[in-house]
C-alpha cells in the first residue's frame, strides 16, 4: 500500500470523515491536502459552509500532515488555532497543510483553507495552526 | 418566541447543525450550552469523537454566546482557539460558553467541552477561546 | 523554602522578569499570580502598556501555574494564545492563572490579565490560554 | 520620510522596544521584518530567551505588517497565537511576518521567528498568527 492509499484507508476509517464526505488528494510527508464537496446539509443559517465545517477540515489537514511526518496513524491534534477569512462559498473548500517542525513527539503544522469556485478559481477561507502529537502507548 | 425558542430557530437553520445533531440546552445574553449526542458516525479512527466534531461544537457555543451577547443572529466566528484535553467518549458532548467582554461589534468568548458518561459524570474534553464579530452589512 | 519562595527565586533568575519589574503574589499547585507595575518604558506609540508586555506576563503567569501543577521548574510554554480585551492602562497590570488540566508531561492553564487603576478597580484587560510541557531530560 | 523611516519612527516612539532593543529591517505593504539582539537581562532562568521576549517579538512584527497593510499606525493586535518551537538562542532574534488577508479594519498575518546563530545560520524558533485591527476613532 502506498503512502495516498495508507492515507486513504485512514480517512476512509473516520466515520466522521466519511459522513462529511472528505476527500485526501495529496499525502506525503509533512504534507496533506483534503478536498470537502459542499453539501446543503454542511451549512449555517446564513448559507455559507459552517465555521465548524472548516475547523473540522483545518483540524484534519494538520493532523493528517503531521501524522505523516510523525510516521504512522496513532497521532491526534493537541491544540489548533482558525482565523477565518472569507465566508465558505462555492463547490468545494480544499485545505492545504504543511509541517512547520517535527521532533520525536510532535509536528507544528500550518494550513490553509480555501473555497473553491464553479470556475474552479479558490481564494483564501481560513488559515489554521496547531499542534500534533503520537498518542502515549497504553 | 421567548430566547431559548429564538436560539433553536437560528440552530435549526444551521443544515449542518441537523446533520450532526446538536440541541440548545441554554442561552441567555452571553450565555450558551450546547449538547450533541455522540452517534457512531461522528467519530474518528480510534473510536473517539472527532477532534473536528468538538471544534464545531465548541465553536458554535462561542457564537451562540457571543451573538446573544452582541444581539441578533447576524454574527460569526472570526478566530478561535482549542485545546484538547482528553478523548470524547461518553452519550454525549456538552459545550458551555460564557462572553468574557462585549464590546459594540464584538464578543470574547471562552468554551469548556465535557464529555458525558452514560452516568451522567461529565469530564473536561476541551478548552476554547475565541471572537465573535457582527455581520458588517451589505 | 515554602512554594511562593521558591516561586519568587525562580522569577528573580529570569532576568528578562527583573528587567520588566515582575512580583509573583500568589503560587499555589496550579494557580499563579503576577503583578506588574506600569512604568513609561514598558508602552507603545499610544501609551498603553505594549501588547508584547501583556503577552509577556499571561506567557509567564501560565508558565508558572503550569509548572507549579506539573511540579518543578524544568518547564516552558509550548504554544499560548492571547486575545487582547481593553488597553493596558493605570498603575499596574495583574495576571491571574489557573490550570484546567494536568497530564504526567503537559498542563492546559487559562490566564485573564486585569489593568489595575490607582483607585484600586481592575478590568479585564486580556485573557489567554496555553499549554505548558516539562522539559524533556538532556 | 520613505515607508521604512516611517516605520522606524514608530518603533522608536515604543518606548517599550526601544528598552528591548528591537530594530525595524523591513517595512513594505503587507511585511515587516523586527531584530532583537540577544542580551543577558532578556532571558529565563535556563538561559534562553524568555517567551514572553519571544511573544513581544512576534506581536509587534504581525502589527507591523498588519499596519502597513490596513495604512497607518493607529493599529493594534486585536489576538495572537504563537507555537514555540525551539529554545530562543543566539545573537539575536528575527520575526518575519506577512499578511494573509486584508480588509477594509482588520488584517490577518503570520509570522516565523527565528533564532539567528554567531555564524548567521537561522533556525525556527516560533511560528505566530493574529489579527490587526484598526483603533476606532474616538
Amino acid at each position: 500500500m502506498n503512502m495516498i492509499e495508507f492515507g486513504r484507508d485512514i480517512l476512509n476509517r473516520q466515520s466522521f470523515s466519511r459522513l462529511l464526505g472528505a476527500e485526501l488528494l495529496a499525502f506525503e510527508p509533512g504534507r496533506a491536502e483534503l478536498r470537502l464537496p459542499l453539501r446543503d446539509d454542511l451549512k449555517q443559517q446564513h448559507g455559507f459552509a459552517h465555521g465548524g465545517l472548516i475547523a473540522y477540515l483545518a483540524d484534519n489537514a494538520l493532523t493528517f500532515a503531521g501524522g505523516s511526518a510523525l510516521g504512522g496513524e496513532a497521532v491526534v491534534s493537541q491544540e489548533m488555532k482558525i482565523n477565518y477569512i472569507r465566508p465558505g462559498i462555492g463547490a468545494a473548500l480544499i485545505a492545504r497543510a504543511e509541517t512547520l517542525s517535527t521532533g520525536t513527539s510532535q509536528a507544528v503544522v500550518r494550513c490553509d483553507v480555501f473555497a473553491l469556485a464553479d470556475d474552479g478559481s479558490e481564494k483564501l477561507c481560513a488559515a489554521a495552526q496547531g499542534t500534533i502529537v503520537r498518542l502515549a502507548k497504553g
